[in-house]
């Protein structure tokens, strides 16, 4: 749990007397390779803070074509955050594809959180505000940017990720082909 | 001021004490039809509550193509949000498509704001968790919809935006051609 203390005091201060108290809101889970934190159909019943390992959030559409709406890795929060915050079935998967850790915190929880300290209600409006302006910046690449452009700005938001990620994943989170992919590798080696 | 005191009471409780602080750190502006609140290159120096009127948010892409980020309308905030909360230059143009009327809150006031109350900091973010969900909806949405989907999901959405913004603007939105909406729009009539 000290890693989750670490995690919010990157952004707020929070005393042992509160952390012991926030702590009691978030269970613990181990994750292994390839296991679903979340099926489409589910309720969703908990945002996942990353402790360790890379995860990705897709859907299938009606054709059963899989689309990435999301990456994640240490210290990222994810979930279907339309079915979690609405409380509504899940129209996501949520898969590790690597061995790993996740903290749980239930909608009830993060409430009841915001509510009890000022200082977790501000800690969630900066971590809201950060995952605003990525999803504003990811919708103004799909609109606009060629496959290189995407590719670029992907490699250098996300060096880190390019190193981690199987080729194929990353080709479906930026909408190009695996071929195109591969072409765009090969000519920044 | 009493719209601003309506709209955030549509989330938290203020009493008359707090309201007379909070409201003394939004500005109100007139706005005529065609005018820019926000050019491409501006500090930007706001975020803007809309009380009247119809908005578009949008940029030019490097062969000066135009791509609607997001329409506004009344009570909903915009501005351009990665360069609002980065207080960097503004790479996007918010234009007035009739006449209106905005309140306007910078980055210092809305910290200040959450910082002194509560209540301000739980409405931002619920304001923040709304429209992190409608970004990944809209995120859901370009990824693999096609015309049709995008065109009926818009029309079940925003049904008055359906009557209030031209066309083209619509198409541009959705990333449609014109010719692809007006066959849609007859289809459904």
């Amino acid at each position: 749990m000290n890693r989750l203390r670490q995690h919010i005091e990157e952004i707020t201060t929070i005393n042992d007397e509160e952390f012991e108290s926030i702590k009691t809101f978030f269970t613990h889970k181990n994750v292994r390779k390839n296991q679903f934190l979340l099926h489409e159909g589910d309720d969703v019943q908990f945002e996942f803070l990353v402790l360790e390992g890379i995860y990705k959030v897709f859907y299938l559409d009606e054709n059963g074509k899989e689309h990435i709406v999301q990456f994640a890795k240490k210290n990222w929060w994810m979930t279907d955050y339309s079915g979690f915050f609405k409380q509504k079935k899940s129209t996501m998967f949520v898969e590790c594809l690597s061995d790993g850790e996740v903290l749980c915190l239930t909608l009830e929880g993060r409430e009841k959180l915001a509510a009890e300290f000022h200082t977790m209600e501000h800690f969630f409006r900066v971590k809201l505000t950060n995952g605003y302006v990525a999803l504003q910046d990811r919708i103004r690449l799909l609109l606009s940017s060629t496959p290189q452009q995407r590719y670029e700005e992907f490699s250098k938001l996300y060096p880190d990720l390019m190193l981690q990620i199987p080729k194929k994943y990353i080709a479906e989170y930026l909408g190009v082909s695996r071929e195109t992919l591969s072409r765009l590798y090969s000519n920044t080696k």
